[in-house]
């Protein structure tokens, strides 16, 4: 358990990653302490929510003292995660300097969010697996192997013997089933499946959970998918594909910005199309776009011209560039990359 | 292997539908055969092609002669299936008499199509999932708890130790990713995932595969998704939704019949949906009814009423009445089933 300074098992297969040092460098700094801060970063997807709540249960129930925040708080959509509601917004008053912090899924400490900035303290423990996280706290565990934090938790819960409840298992399986998109994305392996398995067996409800993450859509959503597929665009014989968000569909529709999730994955879905991307102008004036790359393109070298981020196959980027404007330049920058 | 008479590895779990003495006749009635012929039901959808094609290859990796039909050949949607290209349309004559034929994933022989109907000979052996299957063959091996009939495949072939090569395993995890919604649907286990997890070990790609299932559409099948979002209604508060497919949407987007598998799907993930269908006049004059719930209605109950079948969750129809007659009728019987 928690509390256990015996050696660990050195039969567990541990990626790099996981080396059993990294393992008890981890295990002797959360044993010597009984408060605990868990956090992820801003804009909270599935792995963000359920590698923070799936730790902090685990935490809890080793007898820990755990507090459990966010940037923005807990989203409506994830409300059904265990212990979803003892996570509160950051709190403007920074914790106690005996409060090991620990950020989950977050690779950059700014995307922890402002008031969490405000409190001048990097966190203690960096638990993640974006290949971009720099290694920003005392102790840092990042698999980029790994296609999501949730699985690297799993790998370190069960190193160290730390508590898998029904409601630990829930969170990490939600972290794992939304961030490889229900086990189609890159980096799902075997030892992902496996796991899949193992959270199952320990109390994960694999179809009431996909029911809650897929089939709990508002209305509202159905026609804001309606709105995007009437103002579709193609080009370069159906190769590259896109829409733009207006305040016009958002009106029409009744969606709200968080209903966007997941709206590109179906322009993705057409075999023709090598990258999508949407357009949408911000509350503050400036314009968003998000690509997606099936491989051949790298949407990361386009959205650093735009000083954007990402990785090869999904990246972003603001500008002050009208969105009519910014649509061609992409249109061309993708093209310039598409194979003839 | 696929020869070997002696006696079944005990230490196997078995559900009850796998008995060490049903899995010891299939291995005998094998043995005693050279010549096998591998089908599944008409219309097929990703269970069927990859438990035939499945089996087929094992067989064939075994040294048997394997002949895989299907009364509708071949499917461009599945046709990266590794072996498709061995699989034709049933024959007008029938097999030799000791060819052992072997029915996958099919509920009721009739659904084998009328050529195989012709040759006058029901199938040897019956291997399914489907709770309705009454057993039509010699030899039954039906497990109703499999979400895949490719799922009770992979226990039958690694219980007999038949060869499991890297295309054996593609075609079954096909078969366990689409009838299980990527393992999202009921019936997904912590077994069904653990499998998943073998297949890939055995070499079957999980995000190729994926990429082939669900990122390879037609723009076509995206313009259909547009004329069905434009023609959606809901009752009953958001509890009942549907639509039908015209010849003019079929004409307007460039879509086939086979381009709607999965639209249905869009309903169900408003979380209001208790119910979903779909209406089609077929090219015989027919109209056909697809329905879906969400658990409250039993949608077989209903289908039932005009002579269709299917199970509580998802049941299906065709009768001689207008698609707007029809359409009152079904949100008429929806409504009487739903909790006020």
């Amino acid at each position: 358990m928690l509390d256990n300074a015996s050696p660990l098992p050195y039969s567990l297969k541990f990626s790099a990653m996981f080396s059993p040092d990294l393992l008890a460098s981890l295990r002797d700094l959360c044993a010597r302490h009984q408060r605990f801060l868990v956090i992820s970063h801003l804009r909270p997807d599935g792995d963000a929510y359920g590698s923070t709540l799936g730790l902090a249960l685990s935490l809890r129930a080793a007898g820990k003292d755990v507090t459990v925040v966010n940037a923005d708080g807990m989203g409506a959509q994830f409300e059904f995660l265990p212990g979803s509601q003892t996570l509160t917004a950051t709190a403007a008053v920074p914790p106690e300097a005996d409060r090991l912090i620990i950020a989950v899924d977050c690779a950059d400490p700014k995307r922890l969010g402002s008031v969490f900035e405000s409190w001048k303290r990097l966190p203690d423990v960096n638990i993640d697996h974006h290949i971009s996280n720099p290694g920003y706290a005392a102790l840092n565990i990042i698999d980029p192997n790994s296609p999501a934090t949730a699985q690297v938790l799993y790998e370190i819960l069960t190193a160290l013997q730390w508590p898998l409840t029904a409601e630990v298992a829930a969170n990490l399986y939600v972290g794992i089933m939304t961030d490889t998109g229900c086990f189609r994305y890159r980096q799902t392996t075997a030892r992902t499946l496996e796991i899949a398995a193992r959270l199952v067996e320990a109390g994960a409800n694999p179809t009431d959970l996909a029911e809650s993450c897929y089939q709990s859509f508002r209305a509202e959503r159905l026609r804001l998918m309606r709105e995007v597929l009437n103002a579709l665009h193609f080009a370069n014989r159906d190769r590259i594909a896109w829409f733009s968000l207006t305040p016009e569909m958002y009106a029409r529709s009744g969606a709200t910005a968080d209903e966007t999730e997941g709206l590109i994955e179906y322009l993705q879905a057409v075999r023709t199309v090598e990258v999508a991307f949407l357009l949408e102008i911000m509350a503050d004036g400036m314009t968003r776009a998000s690509l997606r790359s099936r491989g051949t393109v790298d949407v990361q070298k386009i959205c650093a011209t735009f000083g954007g981020g990402g990785h090869r196959l999904a990246a972003g980027l603001r500008t002050r560039l009208e969105p009519a404007v910014l649509e061609k330049k992409l249109v061309d920058l993708i093209a310039e990359q598409l194979p003839a």
